[in-house]
């Protein structure tokens, strides 16, 4: 008799509002209520909680919202590649603005309850070389690693693609950056499509962070592309198997972004990923 | 004998940051000055001169910039598409805090003796009605125009494409938007792109907007993309000669994006367009 192989539970997959920056944020948690969702990784973006409009009536008006729908935020996850905001800009007050800019995120998010602040290692000039922008960004984690473990938070730490960023892209830039900021309080993302522009696997990120992977987003690609499941060529399914396999505990999301057309019908594409990874999933055991 | 077809003056070609956001902005203009230019569009992003960070000591840095390379500005393009601005935004603080942050920009631009601020229509919720996005619109887009030609200053509007608003998008969208907005010191810009994904023409641009179309942004596309020349399909030679045939005596700018590629060697881009544009420009005369 073989032992059917272990699968994530349903209670790891949380909601988010990717793909859902045209709608109220008060619709957006109803929809992830309506999917079942209990926790939320909440996307820092206007009009929803971006940093640069965080102000005092804005964050009660999430805090409203997610009492509302009970709805527990899971991690904030300021834009911060899209939006001028660079924690390793060769510009340095351009630089010094955004680390007090995460600094004060990782003040909201511990208000909010978060439980993690999203990292990512910013991106230095083109015309100078990346080892300045590295060490730039390792002084920059630390800093605010430091004031969200005040707050109680601790922090996640996603790589980039290269049209991204200068910085980490693949799972050994990873480790090599984490050990540059060396903060204990500092976790780290998979992002399935960051792994395969990569060419890494869910065996080098576990190897190289074991509990420390604590997030991962899920997303399809050619490998590229930030599609929903299906619309690319990724093996997700073999993905989540192997981090059964594993034994991961950390969260899952979705991060679809496409070309920009999913967030004309949100819904859609939140349903079409719902379904393709229901049987995939084992009913619920407390996420870590 | 055949009279050979007029041709548009290479005074018209000005010199824009487009592509370069990851190298400081006095390497751009060193960069736009050796290509031969005398005019730019001031692409306001980060690090250069984006709206979050547009303190004195930013705007004296482009100020001192511009002098040191004799470059004039010939207008201010504020990132509004991608950064948190939406004058449109159904959320009424998030709005009122952007067309704020407009006015703001007018004078910035009016400072640096530009003639045109650069705008776009902005984004109403996806679950809602787009009538009320257009209504906000207008009302904004008057707003801002007022503020701007307090200070000498006249505004560009360009239409977005439909994943980027769902508010005008075609030629004949833009027309209805202006007679809204109802401010004669508003231009127009012809955006290559967004008039072949509207299935739009030169001529239609012509018709509708005589001496108001007062920029384009010269890019290729499949026909989306904002490309280099000769990695899309579009006719550009053929845009030329109708803009040419016109009388058009506007600034032509190009405004390479790409999938983020061209930023991390934007000097390539740049090389490509102006090599291709060279034949298809006669020897100047004053640009309008």
């Amino acid at each position: 008799m073989t032992t059917p192989p272990p699968r994530l539970s349903t209670d790891q997959l949380i909601g988010a509002n990717f793909s859902f920056q045209h709608w109220p944020l008060a619709d957006v948690a109803r929809a992830m209520q309506g999917f079942g969702m209990t926790e939320i990784e909440l996307w820092g973006i206007a009009p929803h909680l971006d940093l640069f409009h965080a102000d005092a009536a804005r964050i009660d008006g999430v805090r409203r919202v997610l009492e509302e729908t009970g709805l527990k935020l899971r991690c904030l996850t300021p834009e911060q590649v899209l939006y001028p905001i660079n924690i390793a800009s060769g510009d340095e007050a351009y630089r010094q603005a955004s680390i007090a800019r995460f600094c004060r995120a990782a003040e909201i998010a511990a208000d909010l309850g978060a439980r993690h602040l999203f990292l990512t290692p910013g991106r230095g000039f083109e015309s100078e070389p990346a080892s300045r922008a590295w060490d730039r960004s390792a002084e920059a984690l630390r800093i605010i690693a430091a004031h969200a473990a005040d707050r109680g938070l601790r922090c996640l730490l996603e790589p980039l693609q290269r049209r991204e960023s200068n910085i980490a892209h693949s799972a050994a830039d990873l480790r090599l950056l984490l050990d540059m900021v060396d903060a204990e309080t500092m976790d780290v993302v998979l992002d399935t499509v960051a792994m395969a522009c990569a060419g890494d696997s869910v065996a080098d990120y576990v190897r190289l962070f074991g509990d420390r992977l604590a997030h991962v987003h899920l997303v399809d690609g050619t490998p590229s592309g930030h599609l929903i499941w299906g619309e690319g060529v990724l093996p997700l399914a073999q993905y989540l198997q192997d981090l059964a396999q594993a034994g991961y505990r950390g969260a899952l999301s979705f991060e679809p972004f496409g070309d920009g057309s999913y967030a004309l019908d949100p819904m859609r594409a939140w349903r079409h990923n719902m379904q393709a990874i229901a049987a995939h999933l084992a009913p619920g055991k407390a996420l870590a």
